[in-house]
């Protein structure tokens, strides 16, 4: 798979400590987390400052680097204070560096991947990466308010091209304009999409289809939140890895149950990304990790698909 | 089943419509819900101006009055004005009426009711409850953030003898203390509680059991919230309502996995009454609307157990 997006050094401040300078954006956190699973293509720039101990770690996964600019210059920083619900932020200072002149140019040899994410950059760089994609077989979105509000054309356009669009409930409202999550999906959806997935920070995600499905993944129980900054990357970290493991049809489809399964996927990635700063927990989490939690996931969100009715409710007799 | 707490005419006041003196109080919504289930004795007080359609109404149910109390004054009065989120919203203003002096008589008919809901009113009154209530089956309390501020103590002794309390995410970080919830639920099942319900409005509910139990009711996504005043009562009313129809064992416990499916009851109930203002909605619903919803959330909640692993991940596989 291929991912474009941003490679940062983010200061995150939470109400019970802080970090500086640590690895972070969008491109690190869908990178380390999908490579749990597969082999990630990376496409970013960092500048001349960027610390060398990073890519010596991607270069012990199976990150290929071909496609990581360094360019002279700053890398891009992020500053950034979470609330004592840590559902909400405020971003308190973006420093683009070498972003601001980027370009994604996707080396030839990426140009046959069959799945692309699209980590949230501008608007005009995400169409650039889909025009030099033409034969990817699943696209996926990420974007930000920052975009909804100031590029709203171009963000459209690039809606209109791709499969799968993750956005959060706040980003659902700002850009349909609908109070209802329900009714603003429904409006995504006339756009073209296969799919919409909702992220709900803690509360989990929602899957919408175009053919009418309806999924809801229960979000893993954390006792702590450490930091929930790259949730919503590695969440498509975790779906895209989980999907680049399973074969699609002779289409390029993939079947429901597996674009579900790879919701969870996603669930449980991102859960684990908030055990610690940046990208701390990706660094020792193992696949039994993400089996044992998958199972906790089942257990805590199945339940009877039968009444128990030993009053023998007439009406209460299962379809 | 038995329940106590407020009979109430309430204003309320959402982004979209009003409603002025419509039918209100947790033990309203409760009993409405519940009576679609099994018989509901209700104990409560209106005052000499509550209007008869509401009593004509229950009468037309299996709901019993022979506890409700009918004193001259006025019938206690909530007003209250919802955000944009529905999940927010200001009480402007509270006239408790008759309440001001309402003593709880459980009429001795009630006194060997296997199942009790308090639902919110004050502490002390729920304690005279249950002292009248030695012998209920399941004792399930509600309560809210006015209690957790101001009568905390009593709060805290009626918590120590009941077998579920139902609480919102913010009440349960109020009462312990505990930014997080897994936490802060983990201190209140120290109190004796057998199970903890944490209402989280639109996204559901979660179940924690002293058991170690941990389970994650979905949300039915509605396509439009007219008025959410009320859910947590009509959740409560689904989940003992159910309850109500199976058969604990001998030791008068239920098992988890009718728990598990009452908490879904709860929350389809809950869904309901958010589709109209008052207990609108609940006039109208029938066994079958319950039963279609269930097996829609069954549908949007379960997904395969296993994985779905064609590449031959060794570590991927089910335990």
């Amino acid at each position: 798979m291929l991912v474009v997006g941003s490679v940062a050094l983010d200061t995150v401040e939470t109400p019970f400590a802080r970090k500086e300078e640590a690895l972070g954006g969008a491109a690190s956190y869908f990178s380390t987390a999908a490579s749990l699973y597969n082999q990630v293509n990376l496409v970013a720039v960092v500048g001349s400052d960027f610390p060398r101990e990073h890519l010596d770690f991607w270069r012990s996964r199976p990150v290929n680097l071909a496609g990581l600019q360094v360019q002279e210059g700053k890398t891009f920083r992020w500053v950034a204070r979470y609330h004592m619900d840590m559902n909400a932020r405020d971003t308190l200072d973006t420093q683009l560096g070498v972003y601001a002149g980027f370009h994604a140019d996707i080396p030839e040899e990426y140009r046959r991947l069959p799945l692309l994410f699209l980590a949230n950059i501008q608007p005009e760089l995400q169409m650039e990466v889909l025009e030099q994609m033409p034969g990817a077989c699943l696209t996926v979105l990420d974007t930000m308010e920052l975009w909804i509000m100031t590029t709203r054309a171009q963000l459209t356009e690039v809606i209109k091209r791709v499969d799968i669009l993750l956005m959060s409930e706040e980003e659902v409202r700002q850009y349909t304009g609908q109070a209802s999550i329900v009714v603003g999906v429904r409006q995504l959806l006339t756009m073209g999409l296969k799919y919409v997935i909702v992220k709900q920070g803690s509360y989990g995600a929602l899957l919408f289809g175009a053919d009418g499905t309806y999924f809801s993944a229960p979000s893993y129980p954390l006792e702590e939140v450490i930091d929930p900054t790259g949730a919503g990357d590695a969440f498509a970290g975790g779906f895209l890895g989980y999907l680049s493991t399973v074969q699609p049809d002779l289409d390029g489809r993939y079947s429901i149950e597996d674009i579900k399964c790879a919701v969870v996927h996603g669930n449980i990635i991102g859960s684990f990304v908030c055990e610690d700063f940046s990208i701390g927990r990706l660094r020792t989490l193992t696949m039994d990790d993400i089996v044992t939690r998958y199972h906790a996931l089942v257990d805590c969100s199945h339940f009877d698909p039968r009444w128990r009715n030993s009053m023998g409710m007439q009406s209460l007799a299962p379809r």
